[in-house]
């Protein structure tokens, strides 16, 4: 399979995508190229995470994801390469395919050791071009995987902040903002029984805010409001408005859902 | 043809548009998928339209046009797909189409309704993903544009702020601020005979600005120029500046043309 | 060879780069099209020198390069496109191609001048689309390079600011400050001679500021540090954060090694 997406901090204003897309092109020039996004805030591993599990599953299978979010680049922390029954992941083992790989069943490890995988001089400030480019573009063209490097147990995970259960309220927390300003909470829709939306007030804090609505122009205009979005995760937006910033809302806020 | 543009207002920063592609792909590996813009300001319809209006010409005939800046996804507003003599467009019916669809022979127009058509579960707030991103990527291989649902006879339509001929002036407005902070106004080079070019005073409201030249640098650095720009239209510059900041103009704003 | 990059001050939320990519592929649909970035400053001549100097390099033989940082579009300053022994270059001849050709063994060089390879009408105001792009998409499919215009011997140069030995000091500057806000220096590795890395105390104007280290997190998180990074120059970092802003650099600054 020939497409390979990335998600990485490197911006759009440098050249280090294009660096790395034309690494990949002079190994494989069939590789079809996608950008899931360049715009996680600088050294955001958390975000990176968090774009790269929602974005993952949309593509077909045999897709070879990159995501390159590596404060640590030229230090000891190993890079990664994950088979999983329908991806392949490649990124710096600091937890950034953590959460992505939580939603699939992962099959094999292995560390990036293999020096021929590699573009020489290996820089010991941007493997995104000398690392996780070239061997993207080496597994595309069908390099043997076992032949990355040895083969280990685990991968370093990010902890997940799961929602919890308290009396009748469902307590949890913001874990993303987009760009809409739209802020995204661990709540999932299953754990929330929708079938029972209207039931639920949102709260900020000790705070109520709104109720959960099945889409934003439920409410007025400039009206906060919350919708199980495409996630399948609780977000409170403000319809035409930015939540996060009218709201003062940022990462690891409380959020929760009470009955009545 | 294989040609998918997008133009959207979902932001380079999160999983939108990588999104997006990896469904297009799923459904046709041959897509060749083209980004016109995803800045479009989040709910600005008009400048969606604008963009959408200003870019889909150049594209070769068959191409599939994909304009998705939706503020009311998940509400009642409908979906279409239109058919014209060289291209196929895609979006809501909320007028983000009606500018590009104004050059072009219109020949059908479909609701988009063929549930097999689309991603399953669909969202009440990603239709850019559920919705528009597999009707162009099925059409794209060849699904039946008359199968995507009912046939209908109008589109919705954003006015077109049409420039007024007064006496000797021609009186139009700012419709569009692009990254130059260059004003784009209504006033198109045919209305104002440009042979006659240096007759032509630029007023914002009744102050005179300056003169028509032909291109940026025909005045000093830091001075305002006004040029018939690559889109046909008056816009306002400053030579190595930025118009719309200097000058505080923004969409909506008058300015004419007097001659003398 | 399809390989057609992209490096230009057009930015990503307007109409420009998608118009400039639906112009080639009308030409050549084969064409494959790679942003190397659109955010260089409007009409920074010296940082799209800088970024097309970094990417080019990593592209495979026969890659079309076209570089479009053009503040003089429309007025009498002629286009050229450079073969070299690897690639071909495209762009306004102002010194934009000229970082990049310094590294490349210049072959043949050609004034852009054949109306044919045009798009017509030509706009005074957008040769990215009406000149450059049609040229590159012509020359992608075989169009010979002798016909594009008449031959001319040299092209634009911008001055490169080569670093200084003072005693035993080398004197430097900044040359660019990337979105990570690490500010590179024309100071190269070879002239340092890294094996003594230790030796060097890094010096803004009289102030010492840093050792040099082999990567960012070899200092502890908001320490200033300066590597050899990925370009084969001294860059100032800050460890997790942005050294630019943090200590207030900018182009030109200037930075000198002293041993001891």
């Amino acid at each position: 399979m020939n497409i390979i997406t990335l998600s990485t901090d490197f911006g759009a204003r440098d050249w280090f995508v294009g660096t790395m897309k034309g690494v990949i092109l002079s190994i494989n020039p069939q590789a079809i190229i996608v950008d899931i996004t360049h715009e996680i805030a600088p050294g955001d591993v958390r975000a990176g995470a968090f774009v790269l599990r929602a974005a993952c599953r949309f593509f077909p299978a045999q897709t070879i994801h990159v995501a390159v979010v590596d404060p640590g680049v030229g230090s000891r922390r190993p890079a990664i390469a994950v088979q999983t029954d329908r991806y392949t992941f490649i990124g710096p083992d600091n937890g950034v395919l953590s959460w992505a790989l939580a939603q699939e069943k992962v099959r094999t490890i292995r560390r990036l050791e293999n020096q021929k995988c590699f573009l020489h001089p290996v820089s010991r400030t941007f493997h995104g071009r000398d690392v996780f480019a070239p061997v993207a573009a080496h597994l595309s063209k069908g390099f043997p995987f076992q032949k990355l490097g040895r083969a280990v147990r685990d991968f370093a995970r990010l902890p997940w902040p799961e929602p919890r259960r308290m009396g009748k309220a469902l307590c949890g927390q913001i874990v993303y903002v987009d760009r809409f300003g739209n802020a995204i909470t661990n709540i999932p829709e299953e754990l929330a029984r929708p079938g029972l939306r209207r039931r639920w007030k949102v709260m900020l804090g000790r705070k109520q805010l709104c109720r959960v609505e099945p889409f934003y122009q439920a409410v007025p205009p400039g009206k906060p409001v919350a919708v199980f979005g495409s996630s399948g995760l609780l977000e409170i937006a403000i319809n035409g408005g930015n939540a996060a910033k009218q709201l003062a809302l940022a990462v690891a806020d409380p959020v929760s859902l009470q009955a009545g």
